[in-house]
């Protein structure tokens, strides 16, 4: 799969109000444009084509993210059912750009109930929070995945915002930039990745982990530069990650999923504290409780 | 137009980390639940019955948010063509919670083609920049409204994120909630929306708005609590709305979009700071340029 790499940035005229004083400068800002996702499924004749998505992301990695999407939500589960991923598109580069076809392997028949927007609607309780958690269950690849032991370093986790904002070269840029970054037990970055939506972000990232036959991740922790809402806990838990790390605050709803499929989740995640809403039996992080 | 005013907040346990010193207690969280919008349209034995979109949102305002959803996704253009809306769902209080039914009035006929993830394929330049720029344009009911004259004050401008802040209860108690804004010219916050998504905050702001016969918001300065991203100013333009201002970064394409719709794009917008990303003609912001 070869993928552009670049996370897309344009300089463009902006007059700075500091104070009463105003100058005329440049600003360089995250670029953002409709990515088109489109599969191609069914054995030779039957064969059909079929628009699956439109979000707007960031430029760069697209490839990843859109087989990134399709495992998160379920419409593929492994990386063996891709034959062919590539951008398309006739009618002018613009358009070229930001349309990715997948073409899905002709023995394999994607998930696609689960790709419109009533996902949340297929469980018995329907559309409630509960109801929200089982549809994810029913389709992670992951789910039952016996957790591994292991023992996270307060004094390592210290250093991951740190380090995940020194490698973000989007945000850095243009102070308006989401991430995802992976990291291993031993405070080390293994995989970034940017986007001004931050659900692009992690799905750009578990694409990549996907086409390099690395899932599930459960013996990383994912570390988000915002917020932990609902949307990014069911990816994390597709791609059987057992810690996450955000930034931000998390939902209620977060919370209870994260719980569900016992995945340590950390939040208001800063170099000198943090906080725990939800811990794995099999996941230790050495404190000292104060009486 | 009877709504429940509260935004949802839930108490949950949490392990407070500090240094390498834990201690429990517990944390106040912003609730995030699925809402499910309904649509019934056309007349007598004809009557259509329509799922629009499930969307994961904070509880409260409900009703604003389905009526500004149709509202800025184009579906329905004014409050007239609404005949009700309430809660629905009939299985489990909490599905009932998260159900909103929006009947519209017999004659009247959704423009649906709206709704659907094709939305930027509908222009002729298919999925690009210019593209989703001008189908917006053919649904915009304000698009063609003259820009009214207005001056603003700096120092009346630098006031707004306190005020925003202030007010913002859900913030205040959770760390992890966007807001969505609406300010005088004289810089006094008459409307103030709060959601887990950026989005729902504007659309529960636009719908409250629509159901008050306040629309197009052209004597306003709306104020965002994160970034300036395509979809928000989509949201603004919809709404005919002549300056927006951020606290964090725009786009591209969202500094794309506010070009073309004259509209005063202001970002990383704080007490004695901004950037001016795009200004309309009819709206000044008196300020020194210095050499």
């Amino acid at each position: 799969m070869k993928d552009s790499k670049l996370v897309a940035i344009k300089n463009m005229p902006v007059t700075k109000v500091n104070g009463f004083i105003s100058s005329p400068l440049s600003d360089i800002l995250s670029v953002e444009e409709p990515l088109e996702i489109r599969i191609g499924y069914g054995p030779g004749a039957a064969r059909v084509q079929k628009n699956i998505s439109v979000t707007m992301r960031t430029p760069g990695n697209d490839l990843e993210l859109a087989i990134g999407f399709l495992f998160t939500e379920g419409i593929i589960s492994s990386y063996h059912q891709v034959q062919e991923v590539c951008h398309t598109g006739m009618e002018c580069s613009s358009q070229k750009k930001n349309i990715v076809q997948v073409e899905l392997t002709q023995d394999f028949m994607p998930r696609l109930m689960q790709s419109d927007r009533n996902f949340y609607t297929t469980s018995s309780c329907g559309v409630c929070g509960k109801g929200s958690i089982q549809s994810i269950k029913t389709v992670s690849p992951f789910c039952h995945l016996s957790k591994p032991h292991l023992h996270l370093t307060t004094a390592i986790l210290y250093q991951l915002p740190g380090k995940l904002r020194a490698a973000q070269s989007g945000f850095a840029a243009t102070g308006g930039i989401h991430a995802s970054g992976l990291f291993t037990i031993q405070g080390d970055l293994v995989l970034l990745r940017e986007d001004v939506g931050r659900h692009n972000a992690l799905d750009k990232l578990i694409g990549s982990a996907l086409a390099n036959h690395s899932l599930p991740l459960n013996q990383h922790i994912l570390l988000l530069s915002g917020r932990a809402s609902f949307e990014l806990i069911q990816k994390a838990a597709m791609a059987g990650i057992s810690i996450v790390a955000a930034i931000g605050a998390p939902s209620s709803l977060a919370v209870e999923l994260a719980a569900e499929f016992d995945i340590t989740l950390l939040g208001f995640f800063k170099e000198n504290r943090f906080n725990i809403y939800t811990s794995s039996d099999s996941i230790l992080i050495p404190t000292v409780y104060e009486n």
